[in-house]
């Protein structure tokens, strides 16, 4: 165990994407728990789209990360030491341990409106899984996908279904369990290769390149009967013309929209075709995933696994090598580089 | 019995407002019912924010009306000749018979998606209520109010509501069915005489007026805990503003949007603040309560006569006098002149 905790700090909020500048490296003395407490070394850094909403100084789900804290995080951890009664050095552990070595933490993360605990990642390892995979698939970016598709989006059989951001680590897991649940399943994604990704590997039924097709012409080529259920990472453009061709009784599910976290200075766009939820007798609703752990994490889990299993749902995590490489790599999000789960790894698996 | 049928045709898609010469009077015979048909005679013409959008050349909730053919409207009419089992001569009815002096029905009047039946004003009759009311409050105008409000809104004890357009004839039902239910109810309305008789006569806790005031400010005022639910009956920067005073779990209703109907040529203004549904786990629906009448429009109706009679729901009905007046008169809709459900008297009632 080293004697120095690496934290990267959130010096300034950024303007547009985030720039290396936005942040800055601090050395300070790993932290010991107290009674009730444990210590945690950080393995794998969950790099996501709400990253940005964090750093922006305005109130959203959850508090914003204020200048010259650490930047926050969902992290992939092993206990190395523990003063808490649940937890075991050499636990493996799915926490918000943030941009850091290292992390003291009493198993509550605070989401802003409830609690979201530390979980062990028992049911990664009983199934054989990659520890990655309890920030991708297995992590708050599957279990969303999960909750908003399942819970909000309630797709049935024969259901047309569209995915924006489709080859996304969300959206793949998204498009996927509605094909699983009998849907007809259509995607959106910026280039030729995560067309192809999402088609072949992901299995989606069909795919609109927004950025080289007219997206107005090619929902009417793959959605002529209008789309049942929208599940949304993108807002925008995109947002828009897809509530012109809803079904009627549509559900359109919130989970993101990142074309606009990085231009949300210069203002939102918002949906002017909202009317359409009026015409065909539409909703539109925003989850937090996290709200639902308590109830829910556990079934969503086993679930994931079991169709993993099956073979039936796939997935792709992207490792970035190195903490000091987060604040330029988070921005693969947002210029649309990534392919799969983003994460960066801190230190080697135990 | 008159031998001639005035009728007012659209000649022209408006731009804009409606414009008298949009319309032109066209006199035809009398026509003759078929079989299984019979023939009305309208007496009150509702004139309704959806007008205008019916009026556009672009698919909404219903086909658009073409240009030479009859104002689409709903109505209050006698039957005067019947070659249908269901009604005899002298029964009063509630149809969509437009605007003109005779129509010749079947009884079914399509919407778009499913039908509407023409109901007879039996429960307006027996209530002892003027039969404006079959366009008012027991009419689509009521009917929505109360499906939006309770089915769409699902309002809740102690919850805070916010109605815009509350001085008017939808608004009004919609925060007075809110109070009924233990609500604490909020308004807009867009001059100090529209908010002094939501205060007085429709009993809304607080009025904020949009023009004068500052609605962010005032909503922060009056809705400190957040808005639990809106029903929107305006869009525009109310709605835009109102989402973001959204309580955790908010139900925004989606019921019109009046202010946008005479300028969507120009564009419709999407609601930027729309990511707050996801920061709320919030929902945002919109519903066509004729979908609802087969199901629910008697048990609709005779709520609303309960709390009539029981002076918990108060009305205002605006009558024009004569059918050539309705093109001019639709257009104190959208400037703001009118106060209560609008409609023309055609016909002396029998």
């Amino acid at each position: 165990m080293n004697d120095k905790n690496r934290q990267i700090v959130l010096k300034r909020n950024p303007r547009g994407a985030f720039s290396p500048e936005d942040f800055e490296v601090r050395e300070t003395a790993v932290p010991s728990p107290d009674e009730g407490e444990f210590l945690v070394r950080n393995i794998y850094l969950s790099l996501d789209p709400a990253n940005r909403l964090w750093a922006a100084p305005t109130e959203t789900y959850v508090a914003p990360v204020r200048t010259g804290e650490v930047m926050r995080g969902f992290t992939v951890s092993e206990v190395v030491e523990s003063r808490h009664p649940d937890f075991r050095p050499g636990d493996l552990v799915q926490g918000m341990d943030g941009w850091q070595d290292y992390a003291v933490s009493n198993g509550v993360n605070h989401n802003g409106r409830g609690v979201v605990d530390t979980w062990k990642l028992d049911g990664v390892r009983a199934a054989g899984l990659p520890l990655t995979t309890g920030l991708s698939v297995l992590g708050t970016t599957g279990l969303a996908a999960y909750y908003g598709m399942l819970h909000v989006g309630q797709p049935r059989q024969g259901d047309t279904v569209l995915v924006s951001g489709a080859a996304g680590a969300t959206g793949c897991v998204a498009g996927q369990i509605a094909r699983i649940k009998g849907c007809r399943v259509v995607g959106t994604a910026g280039s030729e290769e995560k067309c192809r990704l999402a088609r072949d590997e992901y299995r989606f039924d069909a795919m609109i390149d927004y950025k080289a097709e007219d997206m107005d012409t090619a929902l009417a080529e793959h959605a002529p009967d209008g789309i049942d259920v929208y599940f949304d990472n993108v807002g925008g453009d995109t947002l828009d013309t897809a509530l012109a061709h809803t079904a009627m009784g549509a559900r359109v599910v919130i989970c993101g929209a990142i074309s606009q976290y990085t231009t949300a200075e210069q203002g939102i766009q918002g949906p002017a075709n909202y009317a359409h939820l009026l015409f065909k007798r539409a909703s539109m609703a925003g989850f937090i995933v996290l709200d639902h752990y308590p109830d829910l994490r556990g079934r969503m889990e086993a679930d994931l696994i079991q169709w993993i299993k099956q073979d039936r749902l796939h997935y792709r995590d992207e490792v970035v090598d190195g903490l000091e490489n987060a604040p330029e790599a988070v921005n693969r999000l947002y210029d649309g580089r990534n392919l799969g789960k983003l994460m960066v790894r801190i230190a080697d698996e135990p």
